[in-house]
């Protein structure tokens, strides 16, 4: 097992990163100490999962509330079951829930412990990729609003992050890639070296070979960590987080919710805002073929569905990072370097959307 | 005008205290000073006060969202439409919602604030006596769910309090009162002289001659912002603000929402906690009378509605403030000294709610 920290003062709390663990009664003893426990999870991860989490649980009593598969349940009234759940099995302020699956139940789940009681502790134990190397971490939690994605929530850090890495075995390769598309972009925010050894070390990753997927894991939360630690409320540094986001939200809009993964219409962003970054006189136009290229090796889509530049730019000024009126986008100066900033050649955006995605 | 500070770090704000407030520009220029306003309200208060505060808003664009009247108003449902407007408006995350009204408006607002993309900010302009001494100052939001009051609910400080004093000359007799029994909760849970203050003053308070009033308000204020700014979150001391309260929300609930007044139940709950540490031998009697006349003279019920000792406990128990399943009470040692404790006589509380309330 590895150990990380998320150093947050009185909010700091630990990532635990390793084979087993959601089976372990030590681990979740400690960290799960409250006597009243709701275990939120969806179907699927229920069937898979849950068995291996009651052995860990072995002789406690806890409460289940299990949700829908899908992209979909990211709603307010999900959450909002959550919550019924908790008041259902009278848990107070001390209780605790257990968020068992991939981002939609870490958020859902995150976001009822967030707003029960103004706010009762939660541990993710992620089970999909980009849970276990982004969404688990850094205290986002919410839901989506007809109006926009995540526009109700609540920073709500939980105890502790235990990424048990058995429960990769039973991920679909598509889900497997589209996690790999949020370790791509920790690298490509900050560090040119992981960027160099994904490169070399993709087909493993992807391949599910147990030390270089650990590695991956690892490397990628203590980035994420990092960044947390120095602007856990994204005033700052931790909008560099987003980098390919803005454009990845406005291609899940614009593609239709569930049509494409989130981590797909990430990766297809990181792609965007490369070569938007070379082409705006950023970043080496070679650096931006090297992000296409691992993209496309990782079986990623490198470019988005041609849903015309007008409704791209009209579904990317509805994205909440726009400030004061002016869109800001995250883009590369260097692999392993990325700035927030509003000083860049719109014409040059709309002209490269066009390309891509049709007038 | 009174200026107060609430010390929080990075989320300190001050209060400010007097006539005319809503109707300046230069102050709601300096604290209200987003480009994007939501002002929310209910029906009442928008007749009576939105006219003041629109000469204070002049020349700027602002958004409106004016929700019903009533305790009832304090739901889910509402809050949500506190978010629709602000994504109607396209409100970004520098936006800010103006909160005028009473504790209704205010923890509704601020619900939603804390809510819409993980938190904006907000400005509370408390109109009633029981939001400007109590809910508008601390940072407590939140709404009703039907398993209990305040279940959902988030900690999220305002940036400013701004109370003008000049929006009670509207407020209703009983609603005076009730503000009253907060204010005697003030002083009971941490100043003896103002206690003695508030007995020669209940007259001219409640007759509202500005000296006395604001009077009452500043130091209610001072009371609660250095109980908030030592424990923000309600960890430890600041669960002494809850005095009066377990006894309340049961008689709330057990009366029917609506029925009687918060600060009126509150009243209640005050000579009940004061009696029962009588009873149980932290408090001279003598002390605990002049909690019951001084509620009995600002007009206040110190006398629960006879629901039976049996249905009472049953709605205490559901308190949240249950803590690892046996529940805690804020007693007196004192006039001016409050302790949360689990360690008393079970019996002779059930003896006294069974002589005031029947079996």
């Amino acid at each position: 097992m590895q150990r990380l920290e998320v150093t947050l003062a009185e909010r700091s709390y630990p990532i635990l990163i390793g084979p087993g663990l959601l089976g372990s009664r030590e681990l979740l003893a400690a960290h799960a100490a409250s006597a009243q426990l709701l275990v939120v999870t969806d179907q699927t991860v229920a069937r898979l999962w849950l068995p291996r989490l009651e052995e860990g649980l072995a002789g406690r009593e806890f409460a289940r509330c299990v949700i829908p598969d899908g992209e979909e349940q990211k709603t307010l009234e999900t959450a909002m079951g959550v919550i019924d759940a908790l008041v259902a099995a009278h848990v107070h302020r001390d209780g605790m829930i257990l968020a068992l699956g991939g981002g939609v139940v870490g958020d859902v789940a995150g976001f009822a412990a967030a707003s029960y009681q103004r706010g009762i502790g939660f541990i993710q134990l992620p089970t999909t990729l980009l849970a276990q190397v982004d969404s688990s971490v850094g205290g986002k939690t919410g839901v989506n609003h007809p109006g926009g994605k995540n526009l109700i929530g609540a920073f709500h850090q939980p105890r502790a992050v235990i990424a048990d890495t058995d429960t990769l075995s039973t991920l679909p390769d598509r889900e497997l890639r589209a996690g790999f598309a949020e370790v791509v972009k920790a690298a490509l925010v900050a560090d040119a070296a992981f960027f160099a050894w994904l490169e070399a070390h993709a087909g493993a990753v992807l391949a599910r070979e147990p030390e270089a997927l650990a590695h991956a894991i690892r490397r990628a939360c203590e980035i994420k960590a990092a960044i947390v630690a120095r602007d856990e409320r994204e005033q700052g540094p931790r909008a560099l987080l987003n980098l390919g986001h803005t454009f990845g939200h406005a291609i899940e809009a614009g593609a239709g919710y569930g049509r494409v993964l989130h981590g797909e219409a990430v990766a297809t962003g990181l792609v965007l805002a490369a070569e938007f970054s070379a082409r705006s006189g950023r970043l080496p136009a070679a650096e931006a073929a090297r992000v296409r290229a691992l993209i496309l090796r990782a079986g990623l889509p490198a470019d988005p569905p041609r849903i015309g530049r007008a409704r791209m730019q009209e579904l990317m000024g509805m994205d909440k990072k726009v400030a004061g009126g002016r869109l800001r986008l995250v883009l590369l100066d260097a692999i392993g370097g990325a700035a927030a900033t509003a000083d860049y050649p719109e014409d040059a955006l709309g002209a490269l959307l066009e390309e891509r995605m049709g007038t």
